[in-house]
């Protein structure tokens, strides 16, 4: 294994050549790291600003093997890495962060509520659904309305359905494939927030000011931060983020999106082993931005500052909405970062502009 | 040639694949460009965070075609660009900013100072030199010690020599290998400030709050930024680089190096058409640093702010003082920029710290 802090001029490999890993090589570059992709798709927005990408599927052993072998690190911009792809690149000799442990966890809806309850940071009333039964007696603890999401993959609201009687039961069974799934109580939350934290290797903890998000048609549309929120409110999530990352010895930035049930009471919705679109206000709010802060817990480094400078409204840019450029470009208090995505498909995040004010 | 602006996904050529390469290219990659390096060095520092390098000399006929064809706009890290280049790239159809004549007026010392004063931007007295007996003419002129330098090339110290007496005159000659070049008088300046300023395709000026600068043997130091300036002294210093960028019908980022004399008497010593080591502190001071305020101006979009949102401290890390990146790195306020430059030769400038603070 590489000696840690790895010096400037190592290598860092990132599983995935979308924005987030674009983002995060454009950190790691800053602080004098070569970075090598790896993407099944040639060209790949992150490849292009970095070193080399190796164009191979994620689970390819070989591609996996030259990473490890090129890389003294290795990190993701996903979380549904296969946990042989982790090994090979383990065994290849690569640090890689964060770990098995986390990524199992946040692979699984039901392993990941049962870990999240277990450390304190609670959830929303739960059940596992294998079958129509499970279902069944799932709206009938837990009442209806309530959301039935498969266990595993599925993002921005794709796997994922309201169960509004039980009489509904085999059609919403139906509508997830069957596959093994986690019924969710619904929460009766005045706002969503999220929490984006990092843990270093020495196990220091740093956490960013909390943001306010609203969802359109299960997507991000918006943060705002530093979110305004009481002092309780506050402290509580930062007592749930520190919670997750020591229970799970992480390594890197985290996100973990709440519900604010209001004086003080936070329910975990989810959480994401990995940089957070939520967090992407950091950029223009704080100088040390969750890419850099991911690559420096990755790395060995210390952790920077996570207190902000400025005010900031974070939206996603979907689709054609990218067109809006040349308005953009025009607003003073604008800071416009684009993907370099060729195709602009109905509703794939295409770029996201920072809307900074003063604090 | 290109529409302008130039939308995302365009693609920016840049000569030199130094640091200052480097950054820009970064910046072109968060505003959604793809950039192509042209550098005779191999995987240089640029090259390694760009979609592709062009490995060839700066005076390649062929690789400048095929730079110009691939890219709807070229620009350069520095101000050596052979004229016939330009033409080069011009013609197989690339916009290329800045453009000929500021190139050319920042090659020769002479021309440049006689342009400077031309448009009220004051410079020191000077002669220009071709001979021993303009030297000695020169030095009966303006006095003694007066700084003798190479009419082109030379920087960070290289290429000069101070002469204290009219009886050194054949000896200066000498050990500036009998160059023209032109003699300047020394300047009673208390400190020496900069400048760093836009121009966009449409005119419109846009300038940075100035910095103050310490030299050690010829080499920038320290940048402290925004510098402690009187109105007077601010006013003018945004008047001379107004001047400078009209009168060059400029396009881009621009640097200028002043002495101050004093009561709002600012001397320019000499204008870097390109961005500017001087200029690095915008990175964490700025939300629109020089790097992409560069970018902006070449792509024919509309300048970013220049407002300061922090006062910064920029020191340069040379040769083997990059090792000091560990205690940097705890350092909460220090933001470090590694340039990923492999060899760290003596006084070669590997990286540079910004020391954040409130304003």
């Amino acid at each position: 294994m590489a000696d840690l802090p790895l010096p400037p001029g190592s290598t860092l490999g990132i599983l995935g050549g979308g924005q987030l890993g674009r983002m995060l090589s454009q950190a790691a570059s800053r602080l004098g790291f070569n970075v090598v992709i790896l993407d099944p798709e040639e060209n790949s927005p992150a490849g292009r600003v970095s070193q080399g990408q190796v164009i191979a599927a994620y689970d390819d052993p070989t591609a996996l093997q030259v990473l490890g072998r090129v890389a003294q690190a290795v990190t993701f911009e996903f979380e549904n890495v296969p946990a042989a792809s982790v090994q090979t690149l383990v065994e290849s000799g690569a640090e890689v962060a964060p770990g098995a442990r986390a990524l199992a966890v946040a692979q699984d809806r039901v392993d990941e509520k049962t870990f999240l309850n277990s450390v304190g940071a609670t959830t929303v009333d739960f059940a596992a659904v294998d079958s129509v039964d499970d279902l069944v007696a799932g709206l009938e603890r837990l009442g209806v309305p309530a959301l039935l999401k498969t266990r595993r993959e599925g993002y921005d609201g794709k796997g994922q359905v309201w169960v509004r009687a039980v009489s509904e039961a085999a059609d919403a069974w139906n509508a997830i494939d069957g596959k093994p799934a986690v019924l969710e109580a619904k929460a009766a939350f005045t706002r969503e927030l999220s929490v984006i934290a990092a843990r270093g290797r020495d196990g220091q903890v740093a956490v960013y000011p909390l943001g306010e998000n609203i969802h359109e048609g299960g997507v991000l549309r918006t943060t705002l931060a530093p979110a305004k929120v009481d002092r309780k409110t506050d402290a509580r999530a930062r007592e749930i983020a520190a919670a997750i990352l020591n229970g799970l010895d992480y390594v890197g930035v985290l996100g973990v999106e709440l519900f604010d049930l209001g004086k003080g009471v936070l329910l975990v919705n989810e959480i994401a082993p990995r940089v957070h679109n939520t967090g992407h206000w950091t950029q223009d709010g704080c100088v040390c931005d969750q890419f850099e802060q991911h690559i420096r817990a990755v790395a060995g480094w210390p952790l920077g500052p996570t207190e902000p400078h400025a005010r900031v409204e974070m939206t996603n840019l979907l689709g054609d909405e990218v067109d809006q450029w040349t308005a953009l470009a025009a607003e003073p208090d604008a800071r416009l970062h684009l993907y370099g995505k060729a195709e602009a498909r109905p509703g794939r995040k295409m770029a996201h502009v920072n809307r900074v004010s003063k604090l």
